[in-house]
């Protein structure tokens, strides 16, 4: 089935706003099996959106408009997708129930504006709004479904997962249970991977197997639809196990999560802590760790140690081995870890030491980067990449690295120590 | 003038890229007085790209085409054209060249596949890409003219700064010249910025007044049009003097450029160093303004006390302090900054401590953070701040303000010593 999306502001034209709301909806169809052939943005302009209808409705049997549902005069979506479709929007009793409440639960009283919000299609579909005032609406004419959808994301984002993809699995699939799986991976690239399970990707077509690259690693996701979900879960164990079987050590969850969240989980999940010390990364991978609500239970803090001197002065590498082995070396990434895990009395300690770039530093190349894990107990270990890219994207690669290696060591558990 | 954008790309159809094309010429049309009235994002589809390009060419007098330039089958972007305005393209021996010294610069003889880039439009024009092999190209027809940009950012903005601004300057403005004079601001939204100068807005057309808010921060950006550069600076100058004098306290940079850049370039001018001791924002200050090439001449390096454990022992927060005032007051800011100065022999130290949510924190809300500034030869200075939204625009507030913070006292130079 063919959809596609249109998002309406004139803050898009603009170049004010970046449409995350098409990717993310496409992601999500990807993910129905519905093949999404377009995407448009256009203003807050009646006229101009009644032209996209038009071309919309002779393509596509399910279109998605994102926002222009607000209270103010220029949110025209609604009310240019009813008179393009010849109906007239009802008030919905309930609809106005729950904004009246809404208000009324935050001490204010309605203001008139919103009562546009209060108008539906008639005999079409309403999504409930749990962050905010305008409701998500459904409507079908003439074989065409239109799903309109709240601007902002955090309105829009829940809203899809709770009430959209269920009403879209009901409304295209019937009966059929979608189960869908993903896998995420690190320290392999998108091609590699596929290469590797190139064969399984040809073989099956149920569950689909679909690879997509995030910023750092990658997700893969198995796909399958069956009449019941215990069915189409039966089909999918099978090909993850094989998947796993030829490249599970890249495999770092069975979600869609970032390295930074399942490490954190995982840490607190063995009730062990982490700190830090970062030289090229600046402090990153601290707060890759933070960003994760919960964080503190684990993570008790780290050295940004930055130039030569806070190295020496604030995690005590003696000047001699910065003398000699430059602060880019397997040696200083030792040192790092095994005494800020001293001086922060953790579990484990990361290191980071490398060349982000653009500059070369002591003679190392950019893109060399030595990341050091230290245990209590053990002998810290160092590791050593390559990286690629821009100042950037090596800062976040060794970050990444960083939380894999951790990740790895606590999935191994007890045994290995 | 009226203008359209086609991003081209199957992955964007598929949501594994987000479109950024779109918003960046958006903002550069605006900027160049151009009206935007749509985007659209098409695959890798030649029977759909020839739809877009149909209604493109009734609407639009100027259509931007991003992707698709590449060297394999499935980019037929420019084909496509070709085959719609019915033209043959043509080889281009200066491309074919530079493509052949490019490859042979990277000691490789260049690929059969890359002979399809050197074909450009007959009477089109050509604009060099300095960072890959896809040339950018323009061409009129019907009075339309289209032009057509690599996709990879990397090489689309830097050859949309060097080559297609100018062009578009001379083809839609000949002899007219347009200067653009951006105003960065923080610490002050752009709702109430606007109130501030909403009558120099209204009065003035030339130049044009326009706001835009970053995701920590505002641009304001004049727009002059005029006979000659002079002239067109002239205007602006009187008008740019007009709003400082308004609103010029929360204006830190007469470029557009982040708070962290400006920072670092103004800390490195007066030969001045910086460390930092942070809690809730977990190492994104540091992140920040190690983000920035060349900022080891300035940061020396950080502390990310996140636990109350680590302020005390590797900051020295005495355990009475903390017990006391808890690890969100005013104290502890005071405390972190004059230490975390003396520790790295720093000329500034800035700390931050506070709620970043989602959990209130010692019965402290979320949203509230103190920042310590500690100069040698002064006493500490702390500012207390109740910021709003999530956890990550919390955590993003507190470092950008802290970055704020000390450029001030840098703008102000010695004299409040």
């Amino acid at each position: 089935m063919q959809a596609e999306i249109i998002t309406v502001g004139t803050e898009l034209l603009l170049g004010e706003t970046v449409d995350l709301h098409s990717s993310f909806l496409s992601r999500e169809c990807v993910s129905l099996g519905i093949e999404v052939i377009l995407h448009t943005s256009v203003g807050d302009d009646a006229n101009r959106l009644l032209e996209v209808l038009r071309s919309a409705h002779a393509r596509s049997k399910l279109v998605f408009l994102c926002g222009g549902l607000g209270p103010t005069m220029d949110d025209l979506t609604k009310e240019t997708l009813a008179e393009f479709i010849g109906v007239n929007l009802v008030q919905d009793p309930e609809v106005t129930g729950r904004l009246e409440r809404y208000f009324s639960n935050r001490g204010r009283s309605m203001p008139a504006n919103n009562y546009k919000q209060t108008f539906v299609f008639p005999g079409g579909t309403v999504f409930q709004n749990d962050h905010g005032t305008a409701p998500g609406l459904a409507v079908s004419h003439h074989d065409v479904t239109y799903v309109l959808l709240p601007g902002p994301p955090n309105e829009l984002i829940p809203m899809f997962e709770k009430s959209v993809r269920p009403f879209l699995l009901q409304q295209f699939y019937g009966k059929q249970a979608i189960v869908s799986q993903p896998l995420s991976f690190f320290g392999i690239g998108e091609s590699l991977l596929e290469e590797k399970i190139k064969d399984l990707i040809q073989q099956y077509g149920n569950p689909v197997i679909a690879t997509y690259a995030k910023e750092a690693g990658v997700v893969l996701r198995l796909t399958s639809k069956a009449k019941d979900e215990r069915s189409a879960r039966a089909l999918i164990e099978p090909v993850k196990k094989e998947i796993l079987a030829r490249v599970g050590d890249f495999c770092f969850s069975e979600e869609d999560r970032s390295l930074e969240e399942v490490l954190v989980s995982s840490l607190a999940a063995q009730g062990r802590t982490v700190s830090v010390a970062e030289s090229c990364t600046g402090g990153l991978l601290s707060e890759l760790l933070t960003s994760v609500p919960g964080s503190s239970e684990v993570f008790r803090g780290g050295f940004v140690s930055y130039s030569a001197e806070s190295k020496n002065q604030i995690v005590q590498v003696p000047a001699d081995v910065l003398e000699k082995h430059g602060t880019v070396s397997f040696q200083v990434a030792e040192i790092l870890a095994e005494n800020t895990r001293r001086q922060f009395g953790t579990d484990f300690a990361l290191s980071i030491t490398g060349v982000a770039g653009p500059a070369s530093v002591e003679n190392k190349p950019v893109g060399l980067v030595y990341i050091g894990l230290k245990e209590a107990g053990s002998p810290a270990r160092v590791y050593c990449y390559r990286l690629r890219g821009t100042r950037r994207r090596i800062r976040l690669l060794a970050a990444k690295h960083a939380c894999f290696i951790l990740q790895q060591r606590l999935k191994k558990g007890e045994t290995t120590r």
